[in-house]
């Protein structure tokens, strides 16, 4: 079985040394109460939760799957008790707005609750993470009288929350749904129309599930200026809160998967299901998009807790199994090989991991940072680049985090050798289950176009300009820190590299309409790696003065990450070089 | 489901076009009578073969799997059937020794005809490859009277073979293996232990399994030169050629895996079940080294032809899949969106896919012939220097293959959304089913291992030198070429890098202990760019005077290949140069 335990250590140098939570928190009403010391207590009990509730059902979960009978849906054993426990405890609330029972806590802080939630049991997450992301919509966009019914049970883990977009011919392509919305002349809409692919459209966990439905309205422009965005509950909600009828809501069937196989993909069927307007007509997908950079971030942390789980569970193996002998000579005398933690490909799978990994955690609290000084800071220009700065990272992160998550999980498989690809072991899980991450919210190809298109050659590279200031003055800041000089070569080049690519992709497409979509991608990573390297030299510098062996293994993982990692932006470089023109020249019906 | 059609037009162009196969098989008296017209014909019934009889039962066999009870093993429903028929139409004999009822068709024909199996079901191909390679091994070390038993049943398809060597606490490690043989003093050896990851361990395709097995018998050295290689039927064979009593060999269980879910991995149990030896006493592995060219090749051949399953079915997909507008302007006016291969990420991924696949069937075709050259040749040097490439490129093969295979099954499922990742789909399969081909057959580290030390290092680099003299007499001979002269300087460019990731895998070798195991995977990914790019340019070469679409595609493929792919080993230069000091620097109990 996979090993994990939250990796609480790294998580609180993250909070406190690099980045000074605390400080930031003081700076705005909304988050002023949340210490370090509350934190630290939200990490430590978060940690304890998802190694004791969650940890022990993901394999069993995996292998029994959810199961569909008569339009009902049952999670695998031991879901619905640990979903209840999760609620009752109040990690469905945690960060919920307070003014409706949410415990408002920083996402800064969530980020990490969700990295761990990932590490530990994905699918079981998912339930937890659609309610929030359906909670962060209705609590933005809905009528006082439909936040005040629905969020208290939400954020109290009773009922749960879907997000329903995807239908059979419309995926990306939001613009072209079929679902129609006719108003019943009660203020409440009849919506009609199939979704798939809804995560926890049913299940057993909650009494009751509210569904966010995109649907067109009689008359509604057309492509995606002719959406809205609708709140249908499966059970209607009596007056006095309890349970009334049955909505024309109904799963009729669920999806079987190439992995999170515990999380139950619906295929949701509306039948004239009474729904509520959320938001004003035709700007459905707007009301989504205030929760989108929330909910990329958090699918992003599905990659990386995943190769979290990964990575711890390579070393335990790597320490304990014994197979051949050090080029160095004997280090296990006693035994008939050494552990193969000894050997230097063993160590490149490990430290690609690690890198990898801790980085990764730096980002999604930097992200998490930006999007709560965006959302509570007080100062408009502090939450205007606040803002400007989720927009350019959300897709970086969302892409980054599941593509280097999915290699971390294979990385780690390959660790385990021929028992890496048996069931029992969990390896091949963590690949099966990070799969959906590069796929769903977006595929990475849709966050590589968002970030080329919107964010750089149509915002003409300002946000990315942005974002290098603000690194060169964090350089500046830093001048003299004798760590920071050590790589500084390195991060000054990739600075650089960075800058060229940006002019490249704006230069090509400037020139070919095809140039965003064929160079996205490279473009993508590149922003990775240099984004990674200024967080590693960030993480460098503030593990420089701890005079532990943490912050000494940090100086190693930091110079590790510039020596063989950082590199790959080169290739990545050239090949955006090389445009469109040949990647486009065949027919299709030539392939 | 995914979709898959022999691509043969590409096939004869490799052997005709590219190598000129005929010349070869002509040139030596064992492959005299293969033309190409026979190769032809075999090739276009090969694709009907795998297209009617083993890609229908693909899917069915993922979804039903193995079972086992009481020591038997079950198929899935229609893998007996197909064996049979396999068997009966002479696929199972193709390239065995004639003497003993084998076709003696050419390696270099063999490695197509792997590929299209792979493609179409590799679960039901393992069972036929598992015993080539026993027949292999048999028909180079064996006795006459062993031989004569088994060969002709095992070419019939009648019987199977397998290979017995990893034990729970030995895989990579074969110089710690428990097994025992002791003599039973009547020329026959009693064989106990467990052996694990036994493909075809049990099953019910044939009567009788021909294992395969490592042992040590009393008082043989410790290590890797005290192990010696027996014969173990699981039934004795009567001297009338009927079959006899069991043998006390048993399946204990079989493997619950991520995928190739059709065929039996089975944990095998001897209790001095009767065995005869195979060659010389202790020298059971360098037995074995006969048929691990051949062996790795064939798996490496597992990685291509899923990506080119891979490949075949995200084009289809691409094709139909409405989703979007072009970059360009609206492509597809009657429907509401166009096909998604207008889209230019989309085209990144199917040219990725198709130029890494064409590359390595090139690749594959070549190291079949090297490997016939290697066995049939009259010509000492010539047999002398295909047995250099063949030592050299077959870890290269094995692990680029596979390595690049995955990516492909990865990147075809991307092109899917999240259909792909939909059992129902196939594209999923693709994935899991490719995954243990970098695992097995020696992990492909350990074949980065095998290249960066054995076949370089302690070779003095001499066999890499060998090989790019061989490319230099190709450039000379084409020196004019206009095609190749629209690649010549990123080849000349690759072929120097290749050079120099030689010339610093070597100096840190001398100078570092762990250098070759820290180097390993960098330097063989660079092999694998750099002679994807010798055979691209061939390949352009020797499609340009076709004056058809074929060769016209051929081109573009190619430059694309020079432009997006071959740049990815300027990355991996840069991180080899690095060397192994940060990556072994950590203490075990630091990660």
């Amino acid at each position: 079985m996979a090993v994990y335990k939250a990796p609480l250590d790294d998580m609180r140098f993250v909070l406190n040394d690099v980045f000074a939570a605390e400080q930031v928190w003081a700076s705005m009403p909304a988050t002023a109460e949340v210490t370090r010391d509350l934190a630290d207590a939200v990490l430590e009990e978060a940690g304890k939760m998802v190694e004791g509730v969650m940890l022990p059902i993901n394999r069993s979960g995996d292998e029994e799957g959810c199961q569909w009978q008569d339009g009902e849906v049952t999670a695998p054993a031991g879901f619905k008790q640990a979903f209840r426990t999760m609620a009752e405890n109040g990690w469905t609330a945690l960060s919920g707005n307070p003014q409706y029972g949410g415990q408002g806590m920083p996402k800064m802080l969530a980020v990490l609750f969700e990295e761990m939630m990932h590490s530990a049991n994905t699918s079981l997450a998912l339930y937890s993470l659609l309610s929030n992301g359906a909670s962060l919509c209705l609590d933005a966009h809905a009528t006082e009288e439909l936040k005040q019914t629905y969020l208290p049970n939400i954020y109290a883990g009773e009922w749960s929350g879907t997000m329903c977009l995807t239908e059979p011919h419309s995926g990306t392509d939001l613009g072209i749904i079929r679902t129609k919305a006719e108003p019943n002349g009660d203020g409440s809409f009849a919506i009609s129309g199939t979704k798939i692919f809804i995560t926890g459209g049913e299940h057993d966990l909650v009494s009751n599930i509210v569904h966010l439905v995109l649907a067109k309205l009689p008359g509604a422009p057309s492509g995606s200026k002719g959406i809205s965005l609708f709140l249908v509950p499966k059970f209607f909600v009596n007056e006095d809160g309890s349970l009334g009828e049955r909505n024309g809501v109904a799963c009729g069937s669920i999806e079987h998967k190439m992995g999170i196989k515990g999380s139950a993909t619906c295929v949701m069927n509306f039948d004239s299901a009474k729904g509520w307007l959320v938001g004003e007509e035709n700007q459905g997908l707007a009301c989504m998009f205030t929760m989108m950079n929330y909910e990329r971030v958090s699918i992003g942390l599905q990659g990386l807790g995943l190769g979290e789980t990964s990575y711890q569970s390579a070393v335990e193996y790597a320490r304990e199994r014994l197979q051949g002998r050090s080029a160095t000579g004997v280090q296990n005398p006693n035994g008939n090989a050494d552990p193969i933690i000894v050997h230097g490909d063993v160590r490149r799978m490990l430290m690609n991991m690690r890198a990898l990994n801790e980085a990764g955690r730096a980002l999604s609290a930097y992200l998490g940072m930006q999007l709560d000084l965006a959302k509570y800071s007080e100062d408009d220009a502090q939450r205007a680049a606040a803002e400007d700065r989720v927009a350019l990272l959300t897709p970086v992160a969302k892409a980054f985090f599941t593509d280097r998550g999915l290699d971390n999980c294979i990385t780690g498989q390959q660790v385990f050798g021929g028992h890496g690809f048996i069931r029992e072991w969990g390896m091949e899980q963590l690949v099966r289950d990070a799969r959906i991450a590069q796929i769903y919210e977006g595929t990475n190809g849709i966050q590589a176009l968002d970030l080329a298109g919107r964010k750089v050659t149509r915002n003409q590279g300002k946000s990315v300009q942005a974002f290098l200031s603000e690194v060169r003055l964090w350089l500046e800041q830093e001048g003299d820190n004798a760590v920071l000089a050590s790589v500084r070569a390195e991060l000054d080049a990739a600075l650089a590299l960075l800058a060229e690519a940006t002019g490249t992709l704006m230069d090509q497409a400037g020139r070919d309409p095809n140039a965003v979509n064929a160079l996205a991608v490279e473009y993508l990573d590149i922003f990775g790696y240099v984004t990674y390297a200024w967080l590693w030299a960030r993480m460098m510098v503030a593990a420089d003065g701890r005079g532990d062996s943490f912050g000494a293994n940090k100086q190693v993982v930091g110079r590790y990450f510039f020596e063989r990692l950082l590199p790959r932006a080169q290739s990545l470089l050239t090949q955006m070089k090389a445009g469109s023109a040949t990647m486009m020249e065949l027919d299709a019906d030539q392939f």
